[in-house]
């Protein structure tokens, strides 16, 4: 059982920032190469969900994790609001849709946990619902793994409550990422502490793991996550086609 | 527990052929308006699935028991041998993307249940598989009827093994049915005691019940489908909306 406010958003103090950096390079450029064998081997597929608050960073650990990968079999899928249809269906229904297929990697910006995060916090769901679709999360996540050889990383991108507020703040002041502002983030924030909670239940409740990025550093973030992601595509033992 | 060679393909002696035609008049034409309060309240949905044997009859199900329906928000979906696309994902990714939105019907003419019939039948996926299947067929029924206010019907279309010869014939002579003829009907036949066998156990550790129809004679057949159908959605309580 994991307790986020016992997790430090920051990295250790013994690190060696530069070596790291070093490292993070090695792992993309790694990560890329194992890609293209993803592609050509059309054996397994890998899903990476990222989740976090608002400002903890998932935009740029795409970006920088992934930037030596062809879009050919890689793709992004942003997770908004619910529109009507998808409204008229079960939670999973839109999310299944987008699972990768055999030989491509599919990143979820943000994902079916919103389900159990900002619905729960809002309480637009009762707990009962939320026990209920824990579950139905456990079987689906499950069903891909056994089913289609898709290996799921799940990370959590873990902000502290002043690095955030740094972030969105930046979002109002410098011109180029003005465009991200929501007043929105701002009243979500209010909620930070029922944020951690249902985090931290998700976390627990999850059968596949998470993994708890510190991100207040943005270069520790996309080292822990570029090694993780390096080292599940090097346990696949992709191979080219004969 | 059930065991199928126990179970008539018949109607019961005693019934009153006549007085039950009748009563599935009623039923189909309840069906009907039941429909149209379905689509207008937009809170319900419902999942038929059909399931049998080559000419166990399961078109004529849906011609006869819904033949009042208006097709607005009532369809059917006949699931074939799957696309390269399909097969590149788990077996239920095909088979979520068309479950009824709330306030639709939704026919399936065989279903996911073929992926532990027809492939474990002729052995194209092994025993492990098919009970991590059971589980995930299991766990998805249940994600839509909790998460989506879906009603789920499931009927197994009970055919003897002389009676499917008949049907298979038919095919064969007579013109308006030649279209339905396929050599591999006839291939599958041959492997008539496995299917009764693997049918059992999706029956058997199916969570949701099925219902098993005799249906050797059709008019009982839509005597038994039409009378649960309109049961389930008379038990939604469906109303105008206000």
């Amino acid at each position: 059982m994991i307790k986020l406010s016992e997790i430090s958003t920051r990295p250790p103090s013994d690190v060696d920032e530069k070596k790291l950096k070093k490292l993070t390079d090695d792992y993309e450029e790694r990560i890329g190469k194992l890609n293209e064998i993803l592609r050509a081997a059309q054996k397994h597929s890998l899903l990476v969900i990222l989740q976090g608050m608002d400002g903890s960073g998932k935009d740029g650990a795409v970006k920088n994790v992934f930037k030596d990968c062809t879009p050919f079999n890689l793709s992004v899928y942003a997770f908004k609001k619910p529109t009507e249809i998808e409204f008229a269906h079960d939670f999973l229904w839109r999310v299944h849709q987008q699972v990768p297929a055999k030989g491509d990697i599919k990143i979820f910006n943000r994902s079916h946990y919103e389900d159990i995060l900002i619905q729960r916090v809002h309480k637009w769901i009762d707990e009962e619902r939320v026990a209920k679709r824990m579950a139905a999360i456990n079987a689906f996540e499950e069903l891909i793994t056994f089913d289609n050889n898709t290996t799921i990383l799940k990370f959590y991108l873990h902000i502290s409550y002043d690095q955030q507020e740094k972030e969105l703040k930046e979002r109002i002041d410098e011109p180029d990422k003005h465009w991200k502002h929501n007043d929105g983030d701002w009243k979500e924030r209010e909620s930070w502490d029922e944020y951690m909670r249902c985090y931290e239940y998700a976390i627990n409740e999850s059968k596949i793991p998470w993994t708890v990025v510190p991100v207040d550093e943005r270069w520790y973030r996309d080292y822990i996550i570029s090694k993780k992601v390096c080292e599940a595509l090097e346990a696949m033992n992709l191979e080219y086609p004969k």
